[in-house]
């Protein structure tokens, strides 16, 4: 019998990688004679890149880039198992985290950084890069980004526009003559989970904005900044990103990336599943586990036991789901593939607990569902 | 597919009906043609009678008996669905919950209330009595008890010798010849889960006289009474009650129970199974399930999980266990019967809410691992 296991992390208790460890012990010990296939697994939020490397056996590369106020920092992307793959996520230059509150300000911000990680993603030899979004301080359309890679933004004078949200209300020509070649020959893919267009009332601005430091007339400043960029990028280079679904993930960084680096938005979990080849380990298999710290209802949108489970089922195979936390709404998942589902709490107990024997728990419960599923198996052959 | 549900009461949340009732809902929500038998068990502790009474139709009937101190006091016994199986509880008319803390007086408290409670039993006909043993004030051998039910405890002078274990020390000689002739017509069984002997420093006085309210002086005098009171028997009654594993259980009831009533002794949880004819539901079933607030090491010792594990194995039948609450100890279970052991707490939470969800949750429970089950079995089938 051959097992696909394929969980997320368990937040404040197990990585992926970890609750896949744990989740295949619990299946050795019930049924020693199992294939197990490992596969941590993410939805492009927070561990991802962590769980891409240990599922690859990739490594981290750090270099000094700009952060959003382009003070040098330190920063960091995966290359990925193939050595052929990088993972660069925004927030690791470009991220809120990285801003003190009290300066925070997306007129100014810039993701001039994450574009440096890109080109030093580039020196890699790589001809895969998968780009994260979640986390961003910046509201530039990836304007610092692409300037990074060697793109010229020129205002009325012929002179680079300024750093930030607000100067993209000068740009008056895009010149990418001289952006990074290496582009064009390699496959670009935005993990995107949002369906927001660049702007308006649902646009990067007026959602991701007031989180980023802005006003509510800071707000209306970036909208029109925005949409300028954009109607320049649709007269200029031909491209209609105004419209487009998930042009305003990352303060416009989504319309930067199909505009400059011809890149395609994806949702986050598609994208790492397809990373980890989930697909090429599915079509012999018998069982499939997956798992989360917490399920519910709002795990159809993207999360990543779902997204397994969707992938499962093009093979028809059986979803069984293990979750350190199952909410009362999370039945419903029972119809998005998730065919049963167990919580590891051994017993009445604070979170504190739970999460000190998490590794433990979550192994016995998988032991416990693989000795039903041997128990229904042997009925069969009586 | 023909199911066997029969768990334990989920304490201080569900009685063993209410959750067999979840169980069942559980497994016709995932497997709408499954046979589910529905048994309420228990294994002769705190709600054994009440469990006996839903899973039969039975009833409960209330007279008007002695306390430990004999003042009269309301008490009830259970008339099986059956019409010919009565249940008597001795906590009910001689239980040490009836007596004040600072009235606690094994030297006087008298088991009388249990013999009436039994008369009442027989005066309904029965062909069978259950008698449960546990929480009694009492150290005085059933004297009580079946001076009640008609015999005659003399001394020396040929006086009725006083109530209470203390006035043990003066019989001289045991007539039964007024005893109720009724019986020796029926089948009597007393649920006994300790084997502690009449006399000596496990039997009756030295282990359980201390939290009836006997002192150390009390113990000493206490055990010697009962000594002399098992001498009395072996000698007028030719039966050896004092090397009897459980003849020191509830005050030396044990012993009055073989050599008064010609009861057998055997453990609750067996008694309460045979009850409810378990085995007779076995014999064609595919799978059992059981279950009980809690589940720990301590659970081999007597416990309604692992008595209902004994009898499925008699029929070479899986089981699989639901409890509120597995303690990390509760593994070696597995070796016991309890093939696969489930907690039902669906995230990290205190037990008050734990208590609040527990139908739902439990219900939620065995929908899952009956999903599983099927799953393994139409995996089978392809």
């Amino acid at each position: 019998m051959k097992i696909v296991v394929a969980p997320d992390s368990f937040k404040e208790s197990l990585t992926a990688m970890e609750a896949a460890t744990q989740i295949e012990a619990g299946i050795l010990a019930a049924m020693p004679t199992a294939k197990v296939v490992k596969l941590p697994a993410a939805d492009g939020g927070e561990g991802t890149t962590q769980t891409l490397v240990d599922a690859t056996g990739g490594r981290f590369i750090e270099i000094t880039a700009c952060d959003p106020l382009g003070r040098p920092n330190q920063a960091k992307f995966a290359l990925l198992g193939d050595g052929k793959t990088a993972v660069v996520e925004m927030a690791e230059a470009s991220g809120l985290h990285l801003v003190a509150p009290e300066q925070r300000n997306p007129l100014n911000t810039c993701s001039f950084g994450t574009g440096e990680l890109i080109k030093a993603a580039l020196d890699c030899g790589i001809d895969t890069l998968l780009l994260g979004l979640g986390g961003s301080a910046t509201n530039d359309g990836g304007a610092g980004m692409v300037k990074a890679l060697g793109a010229k933004l020129l205002d009325a004078d012929g002179n680079h526009i300024s750093s930030g949200g607000a100067a993209l209300a000068a740009l008056s020509s895009i010149d990418l003559s001289g952006i990074d070649k290496r582009l064009q020959q390699i496959d670009i893919q935005v993990a995107c989970d949002v369906d927001n267009p660049l702007c308006g009332a649902t646009g990067a601005s007026a959602i991701f904005g007031p989180q980023k430091g802005a006003t509510e007339a800071m707000v209306q400043q970036l909208d029109s900044a925005l949409a300028h960029f954009g109607r320049c990028i649709e007269q200029q280079l031909n491209i209609d990103v105004i419209n487009n679904a998930g042009a305003g993930a990352a303060g416009g960084m989504g319309a930067g990336a199909i505009a400059f680096l011809k890149a395609t938005l994806r949702p986050g979990v598609d994208l790492v599943l397809d990373a980890i080849a989930l697909d090429s380990y599915l079509a012999d298999a018998d069982l499939v586990i997956t798992g989360e710290g917490r399920l519910d209802a709002q795990s159809v949108h993207g999360k990543t036991p779902i997204g397994v489970a969707k992938r499962a089922k093009q093979f028809n195979l059986p979803v069984i789901a293990i979750a350190g936390s199952l909410k009362e709404d999370a039945k419903v998942l029972s119809e998005h593939g998730l065919d049963a589902m167990f919580a590891c709490v051994p017993a009445p107990m604070s979170f504190e607990l739970v999460k000190l024997g998490a590794a433990e728990n979550l192994k016995q419960t998988a032991t416990n569902v693989i000795r039903v599923w041997s128990l229904a198996q042997k009925l069969e052959f009586n």
